[in-house]
């Protein structure tokens, strides 16, 4: 076995758990159908290294666009799951890589992140993922909760 | 003289002048430099039996996509001044003319709308634009007034 370093417990964590279902469930094709979570979201970890190596010239290609889609999902996916609120998830991309990535509810923005360098998108290791993620699902839920009737509009 | 279909009033109604002064701010080349406000605006009416005659087939056309922009940056600008807000405007279109048009603040969302069938993006007459576009503002007016604090984080 020499998949040691792509999960670190036999058990994955909740918020990767969390992407590869988001995978799955826009995986109309079934492209991804006898991938494990831990190939699905090995695409995920991109060094610093990598990260110099990719162009921020031009268009965000569909793969990382992809990408960005089933982080931002499985952000509001866990957010409905703490909350009960139904979310609404946009990912605007300019074509030189910048723009907002916004997950609302009712009327209120529960994450709301300005996007740069967008075709680098992605993260040193899983467990940073786990840990990014995690940070703004909390962020979003503790907003969710301070202003409930604006999310429920 | 012909054009008078096109202003109904030697005075340009506010919302209709708020468009033209999108458009000219976004002029990054002068393109529009000589054109009138009436001119400028002519291209967001359409009427119902020239939606017909656009396909809702494929990609919304990117003059099409600016005229959209146009209408919300109007709105946004608008809500800034009647509030003080700074306002963003994000347009998320689908390859299907499907999609989402925001104009947020802080946390709130002022304005939250699904478009469809984008390509046929166009109003019955300026009148007819006038009165939407301020019908948007004052929603969004009175959501920031009500959620002062969600529009400031």
């Amino acid at each position: 076995m020499t998949t040691a370093n792509l999960s670190p417990t036999p058990t994955i964590a909740p918020f990767l758990k969390a992407i590869a279902q988001q995978i799955r469930a826009n995986d109309g094709y079934g492209t991804y159908r006898n991938w494990s979570d831990e190939l699905l979201l090995k695409s995920f970890v991109v060094t610093k290294a990598q990260k110099r190596e990719i162009s921020v010239e031009g268009e965000v290609d569909p793969i990382t666009k992809g990408r960005i889609l089933a982080f931002y999902r499985a952000i509001a996916y866990r957010i409905e799951g703490e909350t009960g609120l139904l979310c609404q998830v946009v990912i605007d991309l300019s074509h030189e890589g910048f723009g907002w990535a916004l997950v609302f509810s009712g009327r209120l923005l529960l994450v709301s992140k300005t996007l740069r360098d967008a075709q680098r998108f992605g993260f040193d290791s899983l467990e940073k993922l786990e840990v990014e993620g995690t940070k703004i699902v909390n962020s979003g839920v503790n907003l969710a909760n301070r202003f409930p009737e604006v999310g429920r509009i």
